[in-house]
């Protein structure tokens, strides 16, 4: 890899956290993706986690999602509160093994007005270019039409890839991939099409949620991604494309 | 007041903590604060606060400046975390009120590159349009030449007056205004030679330090501002300018 390499790390908030139980971390699960991120040493990493049972679960409560806004201060600091007590949880476990952590939260730097997404990512080139390790989150957003929305992790990574121009992106999944009728990994998909018949329509296909707005929001976007597990982090970060390739 | 009218008011850091002792609230203060915020009902409010016992004890201690950056993420995050925990209680007490207030910390959307700071005003716009009251606070910051600096609550108000185009521009201090010999407050300031026998030399401002500083980073600003003291919030809010008017 050359010292130059932008990239662009997701760790899903269902690896990290426990999905069945309220605001639960998945303890082991982020101790481990701390340990290959800070073996990694990668040269500029921007890390970015969704919300598991942190985010969604308030998300749920308050009937906030990616397109339906709230006008609601209790409902944003409720979700806010949440991802930011989750982003302290893994700030805390990359310091503890000397990465140069700092976080980011897109409440506070992004915008939405519609369709369009503005994110502000000044900031964290200012981090990389000094050293430090940005950590962003899935988080609530300001909306100009709705409200406060959810801008999820995903959508977050894909505006980053872009904005950032970065060289490798890989989202950690809480499966090793993509995977056909057989459970069998699918290594690389370039077309929708090519996997309806293992996720489902394209209709049915919503950004924060499983692996069908996941592939559908990287096909849409420029950037190539790795769909990997926990196990694969160190590989990625070593520059091989484990999992599914999306392009 | 007409209801376009955008006001950007800061509580200033000894206002609303007990200077002496870290990390120490002034709750009575602060209650006082939110409540004249709460009746005024202004229709665009954009609140900032210093930090008073919180951050400059982090700040001192790791010998971080406006000036003098770090590249230490320990750093980061202890004066980062502190300014936090502050913003948390000035959000709370004005939800408390029934203020909308959000938070927006510098720290994920401002970034300065030597002499020139960019702050994501986007962020605070799409929050004001949509009614809610953003709380702004001073922050470390990612500087691209020096590593991590201090951003002041002085500094920042000046910087969002100018983005944002705010029409009243009020800092509320410990003080009823800029004081003369007589401990009279003093009326209008317009050139910092009128005061500089009370304030010392210019030479010896600093951004985030006493009155001297404030005043010169005001009048180096192109917005009117009022000083004054917690028991003037309501009548500027009012539409009133009390104590000092720097312009």
């Amino acid at each position: 890899m050359s010292s130059s390499e932008l990239t662009i790390l997701k760790l899903g908030g269902s690896v990290i956290t426990e999905k069945d139980r309220p605001e639960t971390l998945d303890g082991d699960a982020l101790r481990r993706a701390a340990s290959a991120i800070a073996d990694a040493a990668t040269d500029q990493l921007v890390v970015v986690h969704g919300g598991g049972s942190f985010g969604h679960h308030h998300a749920t409560e308050h009937g906030v999602s990616t397109t339906i806004g709230t006008d609601d201060p209790a409902a944003v600091l409720g979700i806010h509160g949440a991802m930011t007590t989750l982003n302290q949880f893994v700030l805390r476990r990359l310091r503890e093994h000397d990465v140069a952590s700092v976080p980011v939260h897109p409440l506070s730097g992004a915008v939405r007005s519609g369709d369009e997404l503005h994110v502000q990512t000044e900031t964290v080139r200012g981090m990389l270019d000094t050293g430090f390790v940005p950590v962003l989150h899935g988080d609530v957003i300001v909306d100009q039409e709705r409200g406060a929305t959810i801008l999820s992790g995903d959508e977050l990574v894909v505006r980053l890839a872009e904005t950032l121009d970065a060289d490798r992106v890989g989202l950690c999944s809480a499966v090793p991939g993509v995977l056909n009728e057989a459970d069998a990994v699918i290594d690389r998909i370039v077309a929708y099409e090519d996997v309806e018949h293992v996720l489902g329509g394209s209709d049915a296909t919503d950004v924060s949620g499983g692996m069908a707005g996941k592939v559908q929001t990287l096909l849409d976007s420029e950037a190539t991604a790795s769909i990997f597990d926990l196990d694969a982090i160190g590989a990625f970060l070593a520059g091989d494309s484990p999992g599914t390739t999306i392009e």
